[in-house]
């Protein structure tokens, strides 16, 4: 049965500079080019937590020493951190495709994603980003506009909100891709924030998990499958007790009874379950996978991973 | 008579800073969606001259003062300007077009570019980019693999080869968007330059010209028409001198016999008609025009600008 299917790849599997990220691109296209030799059609979604840091750090830093330079914005950075992994991993995918004689385009698109300007992230930014700073820097820095947040002692960090994804910019794009078997790597770390004034949209600075986003892409373009992968082979309701147990099959319900029990461990497995129960839930008969890389196949034969599916 | 056009900008028109970029990108917004609303389906290419320079720069500044940053090779700064230009210019295209009740879907593509490893631009790298630097680290920078050039005096800049395009990695993608009139933004700096070594692709720090990387575009996506806007009207002969003359409609034997005869600036007007050449000469009945971008309309519709076609 072949499938139209999101994948949603952390940014932190990724690796920390060039070389780690070219490797890491080329490990990843061989798991996400085992789908698409199935004839799975496919969706690339990325986090970008360590490489819009190093950016952000690398425009902060040369702002400072060289006059010529601006700090840039954080979601300049992060429209660059798009096209930073995506074209290693078009690159790596277009290999790893043509050694296999297959002949499906590649290509990163642009995304930008929509969030409501009222979404309450907004008044209660909790995401760091960036490096860390004296009491006075940050104070400085507070005078620029930028929120500033005292880190359990290591220093002061810039912090940003999370709102919620609403809508993807470039959606007709995306789906017209998948449905055509063009594989596209999108919405890169959660895509750009943008809010809508009228017809106009502004960018805001802002940081949109990558699962949601995810999950809202697949939503909107009629994917049949999220796949969230992650460290774990299997979603662990009591993890690392000793009544530790891994999930298999679970229902929207019994899905939704574990998040609101508090099973899932916030900022880490919490964020990709709910992620989860929102594709599914958006429609009968979608599904979400959450698993390891090199199982994704496996797990969409059905053998592994945690599966919340809307039957 | 709806047209398939690659239009080539200039990456100076875009500004030297963000807010500049921001404004550029709207005014010419402006001007190519009166094309689109004329029905002709365009791809946008763009250069990336400063843009480029401003992002290496960063990079080569924030990584001597911060041990945790890499200086990133040229392909990696050339494939984020994509990103930090593609994203300015499709916000503002997409305002446009919803302003004018158009639906078009808009996107940035990232692109790769194949070039030949074996084009002799490789022996003789002469396009400087970055900034000066004294003698001294210019020798630290050869030990890095680096070629070096003096400067008429103001210090030493590093060179790269500016190798011809060959080949649209990307293009499948680019086609299928401009033949559903879905505006792509692609080839953005002339694209990544890339050599293939059997069925791998190897990023080079090189730099593709952008109005070579359009016309070849254009001809591979078999476009009708290649628009390359600059800062005058028309193309002249004996520019700037007492019998300047302007030139309207031209055939290709024409166009080739003055640049033959040296009528046109190296670096400047030379590439130009000579990517126009190219492209009018690919295949019967295509059509070039070099003019103004607010010219662009007049000039699909024969009243102004310098136009090469192959009749």
């Amino acid at each position: 049965m072949k499938k139209k299917i999101v994948i949603a790849l952390g940014g932190n599997a990724l690796g920390d500079n060039l070389k780690e990220q070219e490797d890491a691109a080329r490990v990843t296209s061989k798991a996400i080019v085992d789908l698409i030799e199935q004839g799975h059609q496919v969706v690339i979604v990325h986090g970008n937590g360590p490489q819009v840091g190093m950016i952000n750090l690398a425009f902060e830093t040369a702002s400072k020493h060289q006059p010529k330079l601006e700090f840039l914005p954080l979601y300049t950075c992060g429209a660059m951190s798009q096209a930073y992994i995506g074209f290693d991993l078009q690159k790596a995918l277009r290999d790893e495709l043509i050694s296999r004689k297959l002949s499906n385009p590649v290509a990163t698109v642009i995304t930008q994603v929509l969030v409501n300007e009222n979404d309450e992230a907004f008044h209660n930014p909790t995401k760091p980003i960036g490096s860390f700073y004296s009491e006075e820097e940050s104070r400085d820095m507070e005078k620029l506009g930028m929120i500033m947040m005292e880190d359990a002692g290591r220093g002061y960090r810039r912090v940003v909100p999370s709102p919620q994804p609403v809508d993807i910019i470039e959606k007709e794009i995306i789906k017209s891709m998948m449905n055509s078997a063009q594989v596209c790597i999108a919405v890169g770390g959660g895509g750009i924030p943008v809010v809508s004034d009228g017809n106009r949209l502004s960018a805001v600075n802002a940081v949109i998990d990558k699962d949601f986003a995810g999950a809202k892409l697949a939503e909107i373009i009629e994917a049949d499958m999220l796949i969230i992968l992650t460290a774990v082979e299997k979603v662990a309701i009591n993890f690392g007790k000793p009544d530790q147990k891994w999930l298999d099959n679970i229902s929207l319900a019994d899905a939704q009874s574990l998040i609101a029990e508090g099973h899932f461990a916030k900022g880490s497995m919490l964020p990709k379950v709910e992620a989860a129960v929102k594709f599914a839930s958006s429609k009968k008969g979608r599904k979400a996978l959450i698993t390891l890389l090199e199982k994704a196949k496996d797990g969409i034969e059905g053998k592994t991973g945690t599966v919340i599916e809307n039957l």
